[in-house]
């Protein structure tokens, strides 16, 4: 079949699998699928159950992986809430196109309507940004960005530092999952989420804060029909897409659960695949770019092979 | 309603209708808001219907408006294949997740089952860059790019320029439209098409004949269901979305024509905009970001007064 190639590849869950090309050697230019078929078994880290959520909407599961590293209280916050079963039974309210699908209580500000917060908090201090440390690990991306003194990866998450301040934060990218606030800075908490189903809006940084980002199932969310309201807001009840229950992995039992493992960030294995698309080598690219964007690096997720489940 | 203010407008074809702020001194610091409504009407243009292709799916119109200035080729390929009803009855055959959907013959591989192409042509000479030139307006946005030594916009489409090399190009931002091609660069020719639903994939720019951008009706592309095969193609015909019809607005009647306006991008009233959008002066933004990417400036399109119409 006559076929638009305008890419070589297949991303994301099942790129490991179809990453079928022979091994090159350790410093040779290599294709993406090169690199990733020749990452070993440490390349690879299993996602941490406890720090994993597992969101299931009528259309199936959208896996989370939370980053307690930068947001450590709102991810405390939104589990407490996930383990009372707040979310259980609200739904998507808001889908607008090129930009987010969000979740919680429809009733939120109606203080006789909505849903008792339990042990959790409605709203916390913002976690926009945090020290930068030698616990966090950060693998420096060689091209500049626009909105950021530096940008590359922590933990597997597409970050940013400023050497001047000293702070580091995360970026919104496609699939960033990011807690809702009002006007106050810390007037969020994370009883009202959202994740990025657009061109990455970076303007948001260190604006909001971000808690993770969704690891398979993204066309879960991004198909959702958008919402006819201001904001993308759904207009009526029906419309609403509702949520079956939002669970941590590790309360879920082990045969329910998605075992899976992402690429780790902070490998040799890493930066060969970065320089891969910095510069495709596919014969179907006739100009190589010789940059690339921090929400352009794919963020490689797989099934975990059967031995290490 | 509690509510996730991370934007405080509505983008596209609703955005002037929202902005009902006051109209602000014309050098004041001003919102998005307050700068659309400051707009006069000869900001606004109205589409060329003679350069607009009206898509129609089994959910709606999906507007696109072509760019003759940057693929003349593949421009008139297009409409002649659309003039002739090459398209009518086709399907859209890929939708893969935070990439692009693509339309075409599900059979052009097979010359004895495929449609015949009439009087347009299967493949042409890329259209991947054009000569820069005095009949070509550039408004370039005050902040650098990492895949292109300037950004901008000229005539309505984001745009990339090399004033070493005298070239320019269109990039590949949400929305816009391209000629899907096999391996050789001049294998492409607008029989088959795609449009971008995901984070901009700039490394395709200078690659890939860019000739248009959908205006109206992106959430019909966007939300398509996701394909399952390898790059997100439909794995049974069955899946597959059919094409109604596709037509060059001119050869529409008028009354079923969508008459739509977009804001110019050569004007005082651009380079405003794309300022207030550089740094959010709404009060929700505690931290304005000083920079804005080509594929995060809005392009506004309305429906068209009807004293215009």
């Amino acid at each position: 079949m006559r076929t638009l190639r305008i890419v070589a590849l297949l991303l994301g869950a099942g790129a490991a699998a179809s990453a079928r090309a022979q091994t090159p050697a350790p410093d040779a230019p290599a294709t993406f699928a090169e690199v990733l078929a020749s990452a070993t078994p440490s390349d690879w880290r299993p996602l941490n159950p406890e720090n994993t959520l597992y969101l299931e909407l009528p259309g199936g599961r959208v896996v989370i992986e939370l980053a307690p590293a930068f947001a450590p209280q709102h991810v405390a916050n939104v589990k407490t809430l996930v383990r009372e079963g707040y979310f259980d039974g609200l739904a998507i309210i808001r889908s607008q196109d090129d930009y987010v699908v969000q979740w919680g209580d429809p009733d939120a500000g109606d203080e006789k309507k909505r849903r008792a917060i339990g042990k959790g908090q409605r709203t916390l201090p913002a976690e926009f940004t945090r020290a930068v440390g030698a616990e966090l690990p950060f693998t420096r991306l060689p091209d500049p960005d626009g909105y950021a003194p530096e940008v590359g990866f922590s933990r597997g998450f597409p970050a940013a530092r400023d050497p001047a301040s000293g702070r580091a934060w995360l970026a919104h990218c496609y699939g960033m999952l990011g807690a809702g606030r009002d006007e106050g800075a810390d007037s969020g908490g994370g009883a009202e989420l959202y994740v990025v189903i657009g061109h990455a809006p970076r303007h948001l940084d260190r604006n909001v804060t971000l808690l993770g980002r969704v690891v398979q199932g993204m066309e879960r969310l991004s198909t959702l029909p958008r919402g006819t309201g201001a904001m993308g807001f759904y207009e009526t009840p029906d419309e609403r897409v509702p949520i079956r229950a939002l669970r941590v992995a590790s309360d879920v039992p082990e045969r329910e659960r998605s075992a899976l493992e992402a690429l780790r960030t902070d490998t040799a294995t890493w930066e060969r695949l970065v320089e891969s698309r910095r510069n495709r080598r596919e014969p179907w690219f006739k100009e190589p770019a010789g940059h690339i964007g921090l929400c352009n690096v794919p963020l490689p997720v797989r099934a975990a092979p059967k031995a290490a489940q």
